[in-house]
């Protein structure tokens, strides 16, 4: 279970109003780029942990610990990063429109990935696997969870 | 003055062999994605450093933090992202046959990246404006002079 919590709130108002002061861009096109950057290197390091568990690439706790931290670090990044402006009325994006008509839920989503994401880095840093793997299920669903919501199908 | 260190022989081997285990992918354009992917991540964090500093856009002292710590993780993320076979002869990419032929001095400027990035990270935790002037100019020059030897120009 993911517990909710007064970061989603928070989320959803940076979301509406955009404020948030890191790594900010002007062109709809440049903060694109950027969040899917932010999401590519999420996938290249959440992918190899699965991998790992799954026995398709050898187990490597060293490595886990570090991509996990990789991707605590990109789920810190997410927020702020749709502000108005970069949707698909404006620019080339996946991004559905209900982003930013639905910013509460949007937020909440973006909360559960931070929240997975540092019960990952605790997961991986415990070295038990079977703790690993439900760190990743949650993860893996909160990613599924926004796709489907408000990502556009490739 | 940038130390050079063991760690640039280590990048050297590392990159000889592409044997790094983490985040790697088979396909040479999802290695370039990713490795493209974190250095846009890279240059987001790290440009609107400068740019506070610059006056270009208001300081601030825990936003800087934050992307200086994005900018020192990414940092480690470079290294064996570049395994034989991802260049230009063999898939679209920037990155330049040089980085194959002297593995040695590319391995030495990924190393150079990550010493001026740590530095980054001890200045934005000090404070000091002028500390961290000093270490913003030790990053950006570590990135040009890798660009300008082992990067096709736009």
């Amino acid at each position: 279970m993911i517990k909710r919590s007064i970061l989603s709130l928070t989320s959803a108002a940076v979301l509406a109003t955009g404020m948030h002061g890191v790594a900010h861009a002007n062109d709809p096109a440049d903060v694109v780029e950027y969040r899917q950057a932010v999401f590519q290197v999420t996938k290249n390091n959440f992918g190899p942990i699965a991998d790992m568990l799954k026995g398709d690439i050898e187990y490597d706790q060293e490595a886990i610990k570090k991509m996990a931290s990789v991707v605590e670090m990109m789920s810190t990044l997410v927020e702020g990063q749709f502000p108005e402006g970069t949707g698909p009325l404006e620019t080339e994006t996946n991004a559905l429109m209900d982003i930013w008509d639905e910013p509460e839920a949007f937020g909440e989503r973006i909360a559960e990935f931070e929240q997975t994401a540092v019960t990952l880095v605790e997961a991986a840093n415990s070295g038990d696997k079977r703790q690993l793997a439900a760190a990743v299920k949650d993860v893996g669903a909160s990613c599924k969870a926004c796709h489907d919501d408000f990502r556009r199908d490739d």
